[in-house]
Parts: structure tokens; C-alpha cells; sequence
């Protein structure tokens, strides 16, 4: 937060009174040093310089390096939908970090794959890890940062309801959002723009009815099961800090378990 | 709640299936037989058949008629603030039902106008009284409800944000919102017109920006403190259920005090 | 509300001035001729009056008589758990009354039920609709109640944080929480007995820490997925208000389709 | 946020993985070169070493340096009440670090002392002011930070009440919680001591029957109005960044104003 709120200053110094900067977390102290405080101002601006339009990239990146979920290796990860056009064809695009659930939790499209995959724990290090012990640490439910984002002109109320589905699309993969969780979401709109000091009296805005928003939760909801379902499957195994060590979801089985379950999963593309 | 559901159903059959009813109370059950339940549906309807613009009743009328505020016979209050045409000229009216307060407490204009008159305390009937004893029922801290009504185009947000504002006018006047208050805040605009079904996809709402939402606050503060005075000084002695009377301010008292701390006060209207 | 007061007041008069009713409902216009009013205050007392233990009545009774969920006939349904002795042995209990989901939505134990019975869709009376059609008004996404009590010694802020994880067992059959939901969650604990007036200054309360907690939001979770699916299956074919009429979920069925994705089923037992 | 997350760690190794530093602040960039970013970990691990039993300095120390309320310098202040006997002679200590209010707002136990003394407002320094002009920089309605602690075993949502109770002491001095503040009210009890990590099952936590805290909520509206006016009345005047000025407001001043208002004033002590 120290470094955002530097960075903006620094780069939009007739700003500088305005700027609040928006910072979220999840803990990563298993895979990272985290006491270390590795990451810097330069890394944070660089961080920001770099932030363009285009694919995003999933797994272990950025904040995602150190995720880990249902006890595989996790990260980043992204999903969208476009509304149909009787719908007002808006688009809702969901991004998250996804660091919670215990393996016996983890289901995919409704199947039990956490029951099917016991094995590829995490393995702690023979360095003393983090915690008591390690396999306490990666049992442990952790959290999620779910960011939501429209073009469809909703109000701060909506946007609040629009976040709260997010949670509905957590709870599809298996998550019960457990007592460490610090779950966050986030959701706003891109369709009016509102100055940061407004000269005239009333602007003229942009609204959905309350009617209109009922596609946007399913697609907030579907959206954001699919976004931790490409965290989770673009997660690579890692070696962290003292040894410790997190698997990724082995895709071969995952697509055998969805066979068994009458479902067919697509090819991996990674 | 049941019987405007009913008024509702039968006025606007068209809509019967749209009203949800917003229905507020403050407990009266020291002057009132409250447990005789005599507010039937003829009753609700005649009310809401009668509502009409113009100049607002205050005092002992409708649900005001069996309240007490600061140990003084209270009821129905209103005032209005009109902003500066730099601020949009934008009115907001409030209406109050105030049943709160005990007499130590009492402040009008900043003068401790309830440590002045320590008598004219309610008095308990012959009659068993509603609970244990009088004196405690009338010495219980109660509850007030606030309605604030603005043409300013405040979003949802703002307006809740209004709303909390209302709290600090009743703080003025000396209440600190006891422990078994049920304060009720509601504000609403008039500026947009939300149709109940939305044929278009988009609506073109007008909205204050953020920073032009303060002169609003303070008109709001200052007209809750106003409507609860006024409905303290239109309250009229009034003996309710089992001979318990509550008494009225003494105006001319009152006058005497406000001057003695440095204050006018106008000519008594009533 | 009005008779729950009534019954209340008349039934411990000593306690009249204590009671705050607690009531919620969810939309039964579809079958219930719902504008009739058809209950009155004989039948909210004799529903109080023959409140006890044991077992509990599900599908078509009660509040949960004309309840439709995912397009099937649905109602009451009621589910529990018990803690593993080292989390504490606490009991968790859930019941649901249903009313929300769109067919294709519906989600049992991960398989996708409803798009594999896109039949028995509820079907219009020959008598005009209670709204426009009544394709529409049984496609409308609800809303339901859900009650959890737990004999775990917990607070006012863990008990709301129960209360948030009862969404995430109803996201788990497919539910997305549609526009006009009042989606209701209630949790209640049993562990302390708070007195109504208190004569001593200081209770002394059992309370857990809030790391005990996790195993009961697991708990919570899945029985309220559990309640709402037996709520689904205990409904039986019922026709409403109108000739319209509700189907329940075919059983067999079911079983079948639940076969076909790997799972099996548990007898019927009606 | 950092430096005291960096000195916890530090300071207490075995529960590095525990803490969550709480750090609340003041826009202070009026007095304050704000964007210099003089505060480094040497001062904040200065002032956590140094923190102490005894009586709390007020006025321009800490982060109380660069305040000003209602157009004087203002700063830090606290007050406390002890409750009766009767109702458990439970404490309660407020500290606030105060920067809101215009000048006519100033009311000082109902006396409008802001009206009387509408001279001595902030002086814009020779250099380019903070922000567009300085006189807009101080007339801004800006925040404060309000921490209650008490020894009363209150719950978390009693709690809660008693923090929302703040709100009401800041109205009694003539602030509206103008729209930028960001008003920040915290309320923590030391009746019970929880253990971090719980290794029994269930704690015995002593509790406040929610009737007991009503002589809470008056002592804390009561000491949060005092805190403010002792920040008032304990600020020093002060030149800050680029020669801008804040005046303390004039003690004799004061005094004559509450006398003309029939008021008394303890002799100043400063």
C-alpha cells in the first residue's frame, strides 16, 4: 500500500491529493518468506508500468506465485461472460487469487475431484517450516480475492449484490470459506465515468432497472467458478521457501476423474 | 403492515403483486391501551385515503399521539432546509415521530433546558400501570423515527449516507440512543422516477457527484434537530390509558430559560 | 406478524411487553391464491400450539404447502450434523423453506439434474394466471428461508458468520441468489440462556474460539445443502390456485440420472 | 501499516504469523508536507517503545501534530467516565485525534462559539499552498479517529453499539461528518482475555445483559464530546508547511463567550 500510494504520487503528481489506493492480499507464508519483505517499491512500479489490455496471464504470477488451493498448486486466475443480447449484451470479467480449501473439498463441475486425488500433498521441507508444522500450514482454509468488472451500468448498490454472488461461485468448488478466510470481493463498473471533481451540478448517469441485473449474477456467479477452476489448472508445482514444496493438479487425471463421472473435460492447453 | 398490505392490494389491484409495505412504529404503551390493538383497517385506510400535500399536522396527531420525548408529551415534528442555488437549491424535508429521551437529557438550541425544569414529570393513573411502575416506563429510554424526503438525485448510497446525518441532528437535542432503541432512519428522493418494471434496458438517471452531497448533510443534521423540537413544543398534555398523563414543555418557560442562556425564542405559535 | 403478537401476548401476559415476533415468508403466489388471505389467526395459533419435538415434517406443509424450487414442487426440507467429538460433539441444525432456481440451474450432489429433466415444467390453469402468464411466474428465480440452530456456544458474530456460510450450501444446488430473492438466514445458538431482564450485573457465558468455529461452518454448509435437496424430493405434485400446477421430482428418475454420473442414490423413502 | 507490521514481527518472532497491525489516520496535509513521507520506522518503533501507563498527552503531539478542527489547531484529547456503582462502576477512556469541523459549526457544551469568533481562521503561507488555495484546504470538513476502551465485559456487538454511541459525542460539537471524512470509531473491552490460540474447547467469558449498557453508551457520548474539546482547547498554535497557519483557539476568549451564554469555565490550565 506504501509503495501504490508512492508510485501514484509520483505519477500523477496533480492527482496526489486524491489518489486511495486499493491493496488486497492473500497469505502466501507457506511457499514465501514473507518476513523477508521481498517485494519493493520498484517491484510494485514495475508492477504497475507494466498493467496493458490483452490476455491475462494465470497460474503462478504475481500475487499467484505462492497461492495454493485444495492443496495443490494454485495462483491466478480469469473468466468472463457476455450477456446475450436481449440482455443488453453486456460483459462481466472476473479475476482471482485463489489460496483456500482443503483437498477433500475440491470439486470441478460438480465432481468430487479432491475425494479422487488423496495424494500430491504438499510436502514440507526439512528446513523448520513456517508454522508449528507444515502440514498444518497447507491444511489450513485460507482465502480468496475475487475482482469483478462490467461494462453493464450498475449502481454501488448493484455492484454490492453483484459481489455478494461471488461467493456463490466459490462455494461451486467446493470452498466453505473457513475461519482464517479474509475472503475479498470487489466488483465495479466501467460505464460512467465520474469526475473526480465534478464541476457541474448533476451528472447524467447510466442505471440498469433491478430487474436487468439478474443475468449478471448468474454470470458473476459462473464466471467466477470457471476464474478459480483456471487458477487452479494453471498452477505449476513449486518449490518455495525452506523446501517446501506444492504439486499441481495432475491434468491427466483430472480428465480421467471427469470421465468417471460422465463428463468430458477439454483438452489441457498448457 | 397487514392492513396497508391490504390497502394496497385493494386501491392498486394492478400492482398487487409489486408492494412490499415500509411500516415504522415507536412503542406508546404508556398512554396507550397498545395491547387492545384499535388501530383496525379502516383506520389505515382512512389515514392513507386523507394523506394530501401542504402544511404538515405536528404534535398529538396519528402515530405522534401517544408519544413522550424527554419526559415532556411529544409527537409528530417536521421541518425542511432549502440549499443555496450554488449548492442546487435542492430542498429536503424531514418528518419525525419522537419518543426518546429522558428529561436530564433535554437540550434545545444547546441549553440544558431539561435540567432547568425538573418537574412536569408523567405522572402514573390509579390504574395498575403498563409495567412494573410508572415511573420507569416513562423514564425509558425510547426510540425515534426519522423520514428524510429530498429532490436532490442522490443515488442509494448517498442517501443511506443522508440518512446516518440524521442521527447527529437527534444527538443535538440530547439523546445518546438508549439501549432499547429501535431508531429508525429512512431517506428518499424524489428525483428519479425508477419505473417498477423497466421495458427500456437503460436508464438515464441524474446524480449528484460525491463532494456536492455536504451542503445535503448539514441541512439534514440541522432539519432533524428542528423537526424534534418542534415536535416537543407541539406536544399537548394528554392523559392516556389507567389516568397516566404526560405533560406538555411550558412554553413560556421555555422562553424564560432560552433567554437566560443567551437565547430568543420566538413567540409561542399555539 | 400481527397474530404471532396476538398469540403471544394472550399466551404469557406476563411477558407482554417483551415479545419482538419473528416471522419471514417467501412468495407462494403460484399456487396460493395468496390476495385471499386465507390465514388467519386460528391457524397461526394452532401451528404454534402444536409445536414439538422430533422428527420434522417435510415437503408440502406449512409455509412450505405451495413452495416451488427449480421448477419442481418443492417445500420444507430439514437436515443436521454432529461435530467429531475432538471439534466439540456440537449439533447443527438446518431447516429450509424453498422457493428459488430455475430448472436448468438444478444441482444434486454435483450432477446437473435439471438440464437432464427439462420436462414436467409447472403448467398454467385455464384460469388467468395470478401475473401476465404463468410460464413467467413459475421461471422467476425466488427466494428462501433458512433457519440454523446449534447447541455450539457461540456469539452474535459467529452465529452471523453461520448464517453467511448458509449461502454457500445453497450455491452448491445451483441456486444464484436471482434479483427478487429475500433470501433469509437465521442462526441461533442454545448454549447460553441469556436472561430477558437481569438482575445480576455480569453473566457468565460459555463461548468458543474463534478457530473452533471452522468445522461448524463446514457443517452448516452442507446441511443446508442437504436440507434444501430433501425440501426438493419430500414435495409432492400439487395443484394450486387456478389450475395451476407443480410437479414433483421424479424420483426414479433421479436415480437414474444420478447413475449415469457416477453417484448413487439412497432408496426413496416415500 | 508497514513500519508497525515490521516492529511486531520483530519485537514478538513467536507470534509474527498472529498480528494484524490496526493503523488509522487524518489527512494532515495542510500543516504537513504530507507527500515528504517523514515518517520512517525509527519513529513509529520510537513511539510503540515509548508507549505507557499515566496520563495521555493532548494537544499537538503525534498525530495529533498537523490537526485542526473547525478552524483551530486542534490535536489529540481524551476524557473518561467511571459508571456508578450501581450500574457495575465499569470505566470507559476515549481518545480522539480531531481534524473536522467549519468554524460556524464550533459548539462548546450548546454554546455557539464558533459564531463568536469567526476571526483567527488558518493563514495561507507566502508558498504554493497544498492544495488550490489554502483557504479551501482548511475550510474543508475533514475526519477523526475515535478509539474507546472499557473495562466492561461487553460483546463484540455491544461493542459495536458503543462505537456507533461516538458519533453522537462529535455531533454535540457542531460536526456533520462532512462527505470526504472518513470518520473512524473503534471500541475494544480488556474484561476478557482470549487466547490467540484456543487449546481448551470452550472459554467462560463474563457478559453485560444488554440492559446494563445503557449508562455505557451515555458515559461514552458523554467522554467522546469531551475528548474533542479537550484536543480544541490543549492545540497550540502552529506554522507548518510553506508558512501556513493554524491559531489555537483564545482561551479568555472562550471563557467570556460561555459566561455571556451563562456558562461557566473551569480556569484554563495551560
Amino acid at each position: 500500500m506504501d509503495a501504490v500510494s508512492q508510485y501514484t504520487t509520483a505519477k500523477h503528481p496533480e492527482h496526489r491529493w486524491d489518489f486511495l489506493p486499493v491493496v488486497a492480499e492473500t497469505f502466501d507464508g507457506s511457499l514465501n518468506d514473507i518476513h523477508g519483505r521481498h517485494v519493493h517499491y520498484d517491484d510494485v512500479a514495475a508492477a504497475l508500468d507494466s498493467a496493458k489490455d490483452g490476455p491475462v496471464e494465470e497460474g503462478n504470477v504475481g500475487g499467484g506465485t505462492g497461492m495454493v488451493c485444495f492443496g495443490f498448486k494454485c495462483g491466478i486466475g480469469t473468466s468472463s461472460r457476455q450477456l446475450a443480447e436481449r440482455d443488453g449484451g453486456y460483459k462481466i470479467g472476473v479475476l482471482v487469487q485463489a489460496n483456500f480449501g482443503s483437498r477433500e473439498q475440491l470439486t470441478v463441475n460438480g465432481v468430487p475431484v479432491g475425494l479422487e486425488i488423496p495424494d500430491r500433498i504438499p510436502a514440507a521441507g526439512s528446513e523448520p517450516p513456517p508454522k508449528a508444522d507444515a502440514a498444518k500450514v497447507f491444511e489450513k482454509e485460507g482465502s480468496i480475492i475475487i475482482v469483478l468488472a462490467t461494462d453493464a451500468p450498475l449502481s454501488s448498490r448493484q455492484l454490492e449484490r453483484v459481489a455478494q454472488r461471488a461467493a456463490l461461485g466459490m462455494a461451486r468448488t467446493g470452498g466453505t470459506s473457513g475461519n482464517s478466510s479474509g475472503d475479498i470481493f470487489i466488483a465495479f463498473s466501467t460505464a460512467n465515468v465520474i469526475p473526480l471533481r465534478g464541476s457541474d451540478k448533476e451528472l447524467s448517469i447510466r442505471l440498469l432497472t433491478t430487474e436487468r441485473v439478474e443475468p449478471i449474477f448468474r454470470a458473476a456467479v459462473e464466471a467466477t467458478e470457471e476464474a478459480i477452476l483456471n487458477a487452479l489448472t494453471m498452477g505449476k508445482t513449486m518449490e518455495g521457501v525452506n523446501g517446501h514444496v506444492a504439486y499441481q493438479l495432475p491434468y491427466d487425471r483430472l480428465a480421467t476423474i471427469m470421465a468417471k463421472y460422465g463428463r468430458r473435460l477439454a483438452p489441457a492447453l498448457h
